[in-house]
């Protein structure tokens, strides 16, 4: 065992954490002092908010720190990817056992701040506590270049589009649930979603009238758009590519793997609507109609839409 | 037992919790989309997080879910006050246990949307999650109208100041440790802080060389600034008024109410440095010297400075 949280204390591990977190030049103050102080030349600030609990959305014995630290990092990141934006700033707010390893918590750190390399955004601050179980909440910082593009948008006549990998991670995740490490490339998938940042301002340059990350599950994401645009949504079930592995979970598992892609979250995918062609790297996968709901080759589905959070 | 939060769901209870949120006009895009949008024509935005979990920063038995909801917007807003800002836009991260009723966590909500209105303070968005105890991450966004009053600008011949209540909240707390509900003044400023918001800001204006806010005890935030600013700071403990009630929580508990100001957290009181005349609202309390660490009356102080995280 090395040392732990309740070892090092609150003002060592920061100071240890803190260390891992490089400063971009749009920041004036970073980790150190009562708050931040970053430069935000467009005029406006978009923000986002999320939390992650141990036994809930992670399990140690699955996933090492640096996992943990990408996803949380990626999930707000994606956030801001939905709205057409990039991120330059995020907090990290951490609830840690006293009896967890230092390095479990160094390793988080690391993985959170490679994954905000990605898109250049800084670690300004955030907050250390104990808690009874690990838990990481995050808040997020960025810009739009254009107009934000919200959930609410969609247009009879327009195409619903998907860009990034879709139900990989949660193959990854059943694949886990029933004890298996493997198919390798899944499993990758569910500890590290590669969130496709590009597409985000893409889709806003090419006239995106709705976008929204795949956080939960595609068709209850889908839903939402639906429902803030005043629109009906149908989804294609052709139009997906099932994934190699995917095929081999189904094998394995039973399961029918376009239940996973259309029920499955946590790859962070985006989805949009456009009103003409799609930008580079999105596919079709449905059509907004005047109405109400979503669909799935023209009728009701009734397979799981996504994750259900109580 | 009314309706619990795994009756309502994450959606039902978010629609609920966002009635309680009304936007203020630099707020774009509200909660309900990927992320919020919120203008900053200054150019800049200072931010800060904080989290706070059940068990360890409240006690469900000591107070209700608006003192939390109070008590997670004030530390929060807090902070920017110790940059000498003034806060604008909040998010509200929840881990909610699933059996928690509904009503605690409106309660919650409504405190910390009035603690918000306090500095016209915005709750732009956040989430929801279930978690085996009550979790609130806040984060916060600020703006300051000149340059930030960070902890390491000390010098020496500065005069070291308080704004604020100091002492009164850890009153509260010692009293309700000990299983007792009185006096009630104490127990209030234990489960309601009220910072000084207007002081940080008029610090900031009036040339203070460093502040910081007494969050987890006013000799080890001392400390903070000190050791940020390569100074000596003396307190002097006869410049504390000691008030009546904490006289008496002393005589009921045998402890010195002077330990209970210097090692108490909680109120979110200011400390900063001056050069020159102090601001109306703020007591000189000691003094800046070459040199470092802290002294109280010119000696060492063994009596406890602060919280301990772990």
């Amino acid at each position: 065992m090395g040392q732990t949280v309740a070892d090092l204390g609150e003002f060592g591990l920061i100071a240890l954490l803190t260390q891992r977190f490089s400063q971009g030049e749009h920041v004036v103050v970073g980790p150190g002092d009562d708050a931040a102080l970053v430069r935000t030349r467009q005029g406006h600030v978009v923000a986002s908010a999320d939390m992650m609990v141990e036994g809930r959305h992670f399990r140690r014995d699955w996933v090492a720190g640096s996992d943990v630290g990408h996803r949380a990092a990626a999930q707000n990141l994606s956030d801001i990817n939905a709205m057409g934006g990039v991120a330059h700033s995020l907090t990290l707010s951490l609830g840690l056992p006293p009896d967890l390893e230092v390095a479990w918590v160094t390793d988080l750190a690391t993985g959170f701040a490679e994954e905000a390399a990605l898109v250049g955004a800084s670690v300004i601050g955030g907050d250390i506590t104990s808690a009874p179980q690990v838990v990481v909440a995050v808040s997020v910082l960025g810009a739009v270049s254009q107009a934000p593009v919200l959930r609410s948008g969609a247009r009879p006549g327009d195409t619903l589009a998907l860009a990034g990998r879709q139900g990989w991670a949660a193959g990854g995740l059943a694949v886990l649930g029933r004890g298996f490490r493997s198919p390798r490339l899944l499993v990758d998938a569910y500890r590290r979603p590669e969130p496709p940042y590009a597409a985000g301002p893409q889709a806003a340059a090419a006239g995106a009238t709705s976008m929204i990350d795949v956080s939960d599950g595609l068709l209850s994401e889908t839903g939402h758009i639906a429902q803030a645009s005043g629109v009906a949504i149908d989804v294609r079930s052709a139009a997906f590519e099932i994934p190699e592995p995917l095929h081999a979970v189904a094998a394995a598992t039973g399961a029918d793997p376009l239940t996973i892609i259309l029920g499955g979250g946590d790859d962070h995918s985006l989805l949009a609507t456009f009103p003409g062609d799609l930008p580079e790297g999105w596919t079709a996968i449905g059509t907004v109609a005047e109405g109400e709901g979503v669909t799935v080759d023209g009728a009701p589905y009734d397979g799981p839409t996504g994750w259900r959070h109580f």
